[in-house]
């Protein structure tokens, strides 16, 4: 009989940035209580994830256990961390708990997917606790780039965890609570089992800067404007779309908010009472009667999404509104590493508008949301905790952040996705390996990132596509020659002769020579004729297609 | 009858980076005399150019007026100014000149595609002179990341022309030649009528350091290493790829250059003389015996290239040596934007094997080649040009450009692919736009970027593929059911049945409903099948896939 431990095993977000999905348990091994701690997306790429709509954890592991489960925890409503609770809740089940501006951003998405919008439940910070189980959790304030995120203080016979969440220490983060050091002492006092804390920052080596610090510079940069501003940031940085708003009201422009996401942040700030004194905005409808110079919008699309309202602006009208020479876009952001092609694609049309574009390649106009490498020193000495487990980083964000843990002679451990870790003993232990992945959103179907559907896609992408058609009659006998259509290859190779008939000459040539065996033998004739397109295409066009051969037998 | 006119046009490399192709010609409208400065490439990307293997300029207006060019002029050896060299040699035939090591790079890549190596005529640098008709060319010397890198000195009867082609301002580059002021002073004393400028480094607002500096950072890493050290570069930055060597040479380590261009461009650079003091290397055989704390390699692959040396130590052995914990792996570069991904992908490899990675983010390791702001002001103060042409810039970069000079009082143009500029007037004026693009080198076949070819596979990538296939009979009835084929989409939908049998049902049932109408006009079937094919996807998988469909009729 083994007595009960407590355990911690990420689904997602250790060992990337993205998708952050982290179990905790206590109980008997193999009977231990659940709870989840965020169940968020990450996004797919060209490279990798062609297609794709959206990538999810591999929950498999937890809706095994769906019965054991007691609860969700949302730390916060970044899509990162929030943006699954609709796409699983059918699956697991269990309650959903969030302070009220997380919970209203995760309520729409529940009622998105037609799930019960009161599954969905607001909590209020600490001291406030839930009991899951064994376990008690409380959501302690701590700042960060969107309002109320939440670090989660989780307690079990085996102690107290503090799981960060996303985080940075700033005093003065414009909306929302301030860094409150004092209350962090207060609760890590009696003794802090593991801290498992952010790591996306750890390799910034200056103090991280506050979220008030962009004020003034913003606001020089928007009074002296001439034409009209335009500026973007994540629309979810309630604390920056503000400033930026009160930069332009200050300038006697008129607001407009573009672009769904935007709309729809302010509204949920407004709503749950976050955000009380955003300055009046028009409508884009209203906006176009006013001069461009009295104007400031605030757009989506700080990545360069090529459906936001930057990108549509770069291409031309978006509702009506128009950008033209002499205006100015201010990316009041940073672009996530794999983003910068889709951004400087919208700077360069913006210059051939004659638009001005800033950026932050200064520094002034945009600060992190992530605690850097200083910080998380700071926290590591107010929490003071046994163990430190890295997590919402990537394998070299947690590896550093493990070590520079351990130059404080704190024990740490690189826990990347489904290493479930016991934090019962004296140090974390690697108690098993699961096995887990991600689960691709592709159009309104969930697929395994495994299932050779988006390699498949890659490799028509790299290499084209080829079908090939025969036809044999009653006898096995080919029946007129064999067809080929092409896909994503060029028309013409070497010969000067269409690809398509240069193909079908040499396979039509093989299917009048081939043997019997061989022509009543599907397998081996599909291997015979996606063999010899090959072949054949490798030398008028020096590349090997895929090839799908479809064989029909008049029987 | 129009007198003769002095012009400019790019073929390449105005409003991108990437791809230079600088036609220059002196003579009456469509009958000047043409010289060609620089044929590079540029490289593909998954998500705007899958499957292709090398993006070369659109050549089409100079190919048709080859009789009238008179020579090729490469400023220097990187791909995106000589890669196409080979590729394009049989339909302009015009010789190429170049200086020493330019031209050894040039006359490797003519080999490589039969062309005769004596097509490429070695340069000796300023006074040394070219006629090319009507003009006489010079290479004069300029710092910048690889040897022997020449502006080009374009006399005409309407003046002189300076092509900076790719420079910084260094007086200590490490190997090769300083930049020369004073020369350069005496160059332009007479009068410059248009100074063609690299723009790359326009927003880069601090003075540009000198290749030198990073040597003493590098040496300390180095020196203070334990296990093996990695280094990697760009391979034809020879005074880097020397820095990094001498390094390991101080700290006692035997040297070992990886990747095929590495030992391409020692191997040039040794034999033209340009490098005379090399550490000694020893093979990867040899290194195997050293033991790894004496051992410094050297390896291509700065940006994370899947094939290069670096990504191969990242996924294990690469010619029998191995990366373990403890050792370190270097970065002396920047990751051009785009690449990120792939250098991350690398770094994070490395972290699993408990490699230490070490790249530029501080700035120590790396020093960019092109000329910053405050340099291109002092190149436009030495020249003081009548006009300046920004090139080697995508549009951002030209229009600031053109923006500095204008500052100083001098008449810029923003001028991109395509733009004929006519120099012989007071001012730059647009005299023609060319239909200018790209084409891919895609397999051995050259395709052009608009030809629908890369658009099919990037259709594939995103939503999958269909074949349906329908056989009629001799009176255009169905023969059997319709069958399907997919390709990158998943097995099963909503319905929980296989995919392809609800497509085969749907389109089964219409064939079996159609009208002879449609049954005999191949298009209306097709076009019919297309749609159900795509709606019934929607329905069950909530995607649009491609669609190909194959009819055939036994007549």
């Amino acid at each position: 009989m083994s007595s009960a431990r407590l355990i911690y095993l990420p689904l997602g977000g250790a060992g990337e940035i993205g998708m952050n999905a982290y179990v905790y348990g206590y109980g008997a091994p193999d009977a231990e209580r659940l709870i989840l701690v965020d169940l968020g997306v990450t996004f797919p790429d060209m490279d990798g994830t062609p297609g794709v709509d959206l990538i999810l954890p591999d929950i498999t592991w937890l809706r095994e256990r769906a019965d054991r489960l007691e609860a969700v925890f949302i730390t916060h409503a970044h899509e990162d961390h929030v943006g699954a609770v609709g796409h699983f809740y059918a699956e697991l089940g269990a309650p959903i708990y969030a302070r009220a501006f997380t919970a209203n951003i995760a309520r729409r998405k529940m009622a998105e997917h037609g799930h019960p919008e009161d599954a969905v439940r607001t909590v209020a910070p600490w001291p406030e606790r839930i009991e899951a189980g064994p376990m008690k959790i409380g959501f302690l304030p701590i700042s960060h780039s969107i309002p109320e995120s939440s670090a989660m203080v989780i307690d079990s016979p085996e102690g107290r965890v503090i799981h960060t969440g996303d985080f940075k220490l700033d005093a003065t983060p414009v909306v929302g609570e301030a860094f409150d050091a004092e209350l962090w002492a207060e609760v890590a006092r009696d003794g802090v089992r593991a801290l498992v804390c952010d790591s996306t920052n750890v390799f910034s080596s200056h103090p991280g800067r506050s979220e008030s610090e962009v004020g003034p510079a913003i606001e020089a940069l928007v009074s002296g404007a001439e034409g009209m501003v335009v500026a973007t940031t994540f629309a979810s940085n309630v604390a920056r779309v503000r400033t930026l708003a009160e930069a332009g009201a200050r300038a006697g422009r008129s607001i407009v908010l573009l672009g769904r996401a935007m709309r729809r942040m302010i509204e949920a700030a407004v709503q749950t009472g976050v955000l009380t004194d955003f300055p009046p905005v028009v409508s884009p409808e209203d906006a176009r009667a006013i001069p461009r110079e009295n104007l400031m919008l605030l757009v989506t699309g700080s990545q360069g999404e090529r459906r936001a309202a930057s990108a549509q602006l770069a291409r031309g009208k978006y509702q009506g509104l128009e950008m033209k020479e002499g205006d100015l876009f201010l990316f009041s952001s940073k672009t996530i590493p794999g983003n910068e092609r889709g951004v400087i694609r919208i700077i360069n049309a913006f210059s051939e508008k004659g638009v001005d574009v800033v950026d932050d390649s200064d520094g002034l106009y945009h600060v992190s949301g992530h605690a850097n490498r200083p910080d998380l020193e700071r926290m590591h000495d107010i929490v003071r905790p046994q163990m430190l487990i890295p997590m919402h980083g990537e394998h070299r964000h947690l590896r550093a952040h493990v070590k520079l843990a351990e130059s404080k002679g704190i024990q740490g451990v690189v826990a990347v996705n489904g290493m479930m870790i016991d934090l019962s003993g004296n140090a974390p232990t690697v108690a098993e390996y699961i096995e887990t992945g991600r689960t691709y959103l592709d159009g309104s179907v969930k697929i395994g990132a495994l299932d050779g559907v988006v390699r498949d896609r890659i490799r028509m992408a790299l290499n084209g596509h080829v079908i090939v058609t025969a036809i044999l009659d009653e006898e096995d006998e080919p029946l007129g020659d064999a067809w080929c259509e092409v896909m994503g290859l060029p028309e013409t190779g070497h010969s000067g002769a269409a690809l398509v008939e240069v193909l079908e000459e040499d396979l039509t040539q093989f299917l009048n020579r081939a043997n019997g065996k061989t022509l009543r033998d599907d397998a081996k004739l599909e291997e015979a004729l996606r063999r010899i397109a090959r072949q054949s295409a490798q030398t008028e066009i020096g590349k090997k297609p895929e090839v799908t051969v479809v064989i029909s037998r008049m029987r």
